[in-house]
């Protein structure tokens, strides 16, 4: 059960409420989030919620039998959006995307691409600084120097930024520059990031794990909203499998189930969901069709040259092309 | 490499074409379909095949290093094309509808499906007389008088019928009342019957494994071409994964990559590839926009009363609606 | 629930439980093997089993919860035994060995693996004539000509013979020189081979589906039982997963799971389950540890001569070794 | 190529050899354990490594091709032991047990738990105070006090800690009172956990991720051992198949391969590896015949009041029988 609080509700009206719950046996865990204050308590079946409805100090109550609670659309049934500020609003049925190179790699490269987006009209650019990556040998990213960079080029130029942020301590030094945080595939069942991640009011992307399920993905996005966060966004980016003809197999499943189990915007990464340039414009597509609310996509102006992932790395003219197909798919839905 | 001969190929230009592989040590397996003849050789690699295109008697020659020949875009550029008669072509560009029950049942049943398929300008129809159960205690079909029954009302409405055949012997008696013969997924790797179903003049749509290769799926194509059938369609219907909120995870990433590497005709089916009703829409939509050449949709009138599967399929509004939502998606592709 | 009849039930006491069984409007499925009579049938959960239990006639009834029933250990708890003659004699406790080549190739080869055997004291000896192949250009087996000259050359040195059968009409030709038939993990769900090995007299031995789950193995198991043979053996030979280092991911859990929920013999086969050479013992030997009753091994004089599966044939060398090893752990167990 | 230098390398040999190297291109990361110094290098494949074998100051040299490098037994080959002090070794042919229940709970629950280790002669006691769960609202573990209170217990009765570390924070806390830091299935590509745990002289054992490649697993592995610790073991716990009988699938695999393939001990968990309590003894006894060098296992006085994991705990008595039976089964091997 999901008890939602008056945001004016009373001292008097609070311990009314606790009085009842403990009469009743009801244990709770509160939540504050930066927009609400919820009480989520592990309820006995037969129990009646009209009983705390109609009490003053309570916005409303419902009950929630999956195992996640705060990002079930059992409780919220209107689709969540994310305002990240300039007129930028990730929402059901505007399909956004987001671009933008595997990893930043120079003033250059940003500038290049930032130009590339203007034009196509984009207005968020991914870009990883810290990479994590499965030898200690390769190349890990220019740090918080280049996210300074990075920043300074997109915000004058009206882009937002996405980036991955792969442990706690780094949050602090990131905030600042980052307008969505992203936890990344191997990440998302990093418990403590999660729950770091709920007392910052930046918007975060949560991924979906290597081979995470359903249930865990939208528990660790609870991880975070329970710590405070409301501000999350889903992210699909394929599952691993048996077959090694792609590098993921893209889990198209996965976006219509999440879009029925929780409010939370559902974002594609079909880069990653089949690896393979060519057909990245077809995994984006059949996302769109499928109700995703967006997605993110890998692109450089010289895929061959890019530091990580050149292999599912649109060029500028591919991308266009993309672009140009989203918008026609996106018109038609 | 595959050298396809002139279909006025003399016995001289043979012997000569014969006489030249055998000087250079090449091993070939001679194929006769009902359109071609060809000679699929195995070749060293230094071996320059314009000396063997250059011959009369060769119409042309071309090297395949894929695992698969004949069903390799590598020798055969042009998607293939299959006309079932009647005007009814399953092609690239012309998305093809096949729906009905999971299980022909009755009569009733069958005539008032193929009411509703022709409402909607649908031309094949699915329905199993032999089902494969995982239990040997369920229920296995009406067998082949369903099958007569079911061709009967096909047939005097220009209904074509695509169902599944399990074993060799059904060959012969189903041939005359069958349309496309269905390989299941369990039978994917069944290879006497792929053997068999080489020598008959009828369309085969062949399913993916349940946890099956794309390399192995277009090898047990190869199968079939090779022993004399080239009317082959593939069908991807969703692998076994770890996931279990859905039966099967649809393989999104299989429809690219099958139209690029064969040239036959890619169906997805939806229906088992989520297995959930209310979201096999999303699904058969994704694959339209990822390219496929059409799908096969499960669909009856009372689904809760389907003798099998009745959780995914679509009943008659539901099924409306899909085919309006694809002839808009398809104006658009 | 599964009623045992008396081998000389009369027909006065049969039509006293099939009136009983009609009144209670209980459906039922007669089962008749080489060994007993039973009627297998779905139950109201509250109905008492008793009444049935003291009907004359009856020799036992049990109810069986399992979605599989005649090979569930909740009816028969007394594990299967599997005797081949001449003293061989599969069962529980007794860790029986089953060795040979991939593929029968020639009279010498088949002549020096039996010697062998014998001098290792293995008395089943396995080796394929019809092959299943992912390509329909690779070798195929020696077929029913390659079987009987195995035979002839085994059954002179006292030397069963397990092989795979891959289709029905394979069986009759078969039958007179076959000890074990062999279900390959791509035939584990052909259901109407597994119906035709039900009405002959010769022990079966079905390996698990290539992604096949425990469930699916014992109703496929069911399949052979209830159309009449109980003479049956399950065989874990690995399963596909994403790890490519190894062929297959041998399943070392469905070895004791098999042994709680079967009461049929539990054959390992490490030749496939890991698929590389220097470590087959190493899974023989933790599948002895792990409770199974015997093991299916490749080997050949020459392994890298092999017509197939070379990289995974032990040479005699690493055979006699293992065989030693198994010995000693045998004893212990 | 690893070059391990002498410990007495002097300034000028370490001059000549970085010579050398720069003027063959050759790109080297340093690397300066606990116990060595060395540098591993990206190396082009006709370069002969005879020529700074030679060098003075060089101990020797090695070519690996592996992705990982100091963990792989191409370059070292002698089995690597962990000295846990006062007779504590883990090493090759020593099979170690650990045991010990999910979560640490209380005194009372340490202190009997301790007893019964001490009495079956184990020496390594594991318990979590930092629990990772999939749920917020799950149990998390008594945390660092819990940890003290643990320590203080078994340090009195000579018994060794394992237990999991969850962040880069924790380690600084923890490291006074653990014996074995273990990497959870969660965070084995947590790489800035990783990097930490490389500062630290204390041994670690990684977990292998829940579906994780053994390349992946060794090169997690590699991160630690690059950023200073070479006390290193590795752990197989089950990987995430479609299977649902059991909670993991024991990989059993695993054990020969990560022994062939690199010089760390090897330590099975079959506890999660099968995840059914009666069925813990034949996966751990499998996994010490195919080659393992320990198991740890979950065991509690009364597993079905455990806080966590109760399902796959042994009691005392199952626990007592398992020891027996692996002492029976070490000697012989």
């Amino acid at each position: 059960m999901i008890i939602q609080l008056n945001t004016n509700c009373s001292p008097a009206e609070r311990e009314q409420l606790d009085q009842l719950l403990k009469n009743n046996n009801i244990k709770m865990v509160e939540i504050q989030t930066q927009f609400n204050h919820y009480l989520v308590c592990v309820l006995n079946k037969e129990y009646d919620i009209r009983n705390i409805g109609n009490l003053p100090g309570v916005q409303d109550v419902h009950r929630v039998t999956d195992s996640y609670k705060l990002v079930s659309r059992q409780w919220k049934n209107i689709s969540t959006s994310i305002d990240l500020g300039d007129g930028v609003v990730i929402q059901e049925g505007n399909f956004t995307l987001m671009a933008g190179p595997c990893s930043i790699e120079s003033e250059e490269q940003v500038e290049r691409i930032v130009n590339e987006l203007v034009k196509n009209n984009v207005k968020i650019m991914r870009g990883g600084v810290f990479k994590p990556r499965s030898s200690p040998y390769s190349f890990r990213g220019l740090g918080i120097d280049g996210l300074k960079m990075f920043h300074a080029q997109c915000k004058s130029r009206g882009i937002k930024i996405v980036t991955e942020v792969m442990q706690v301590s780094q949050i602090e030094e990131m905030v600042d520059y980052v307008d969505i945080f992203q936890v990344g595939a191997r990440n998302t069942q990093n418990f403590n990031l999660l729950d770091a991640l709920g007392s910052v009011d930046v918007p975060v992307m949560i991924k979906r794990g290597i081979s995470g399920t359903i249930d865990e993905l939208l528990q660790s996005a609870e991880y975070i909203f329970s710590a405070g966060n409301e501000k999350l966004m889903l992210c699909e980016r394929g599952i691993r499998t048996f077959e090694n003809v792609y590098r993921n197999t893209f889990d198209i499943n996965a976006i219509p189930i999440l879009k029925e189990k929780s409010h939370l915007p559902v974002i594609a990464d079909p880069s990653h969901g089949i690896g393979i340039r060519k057909h990245v414009d077809k995994i984006a597509l059949a996302s769109l069709a499928a109700g995703a609310d967006g997605a993110i996509i890998e692109m450089h102006y010289e895929p061959e040259r890019a530091f990580s992932d050149g292999q599912q790395n649109l060029n500028f003219e591919e991308f266009r092309e993309l672009v140009q197909k989203i918008n026609m798919l996106r018109e038609l839905i």
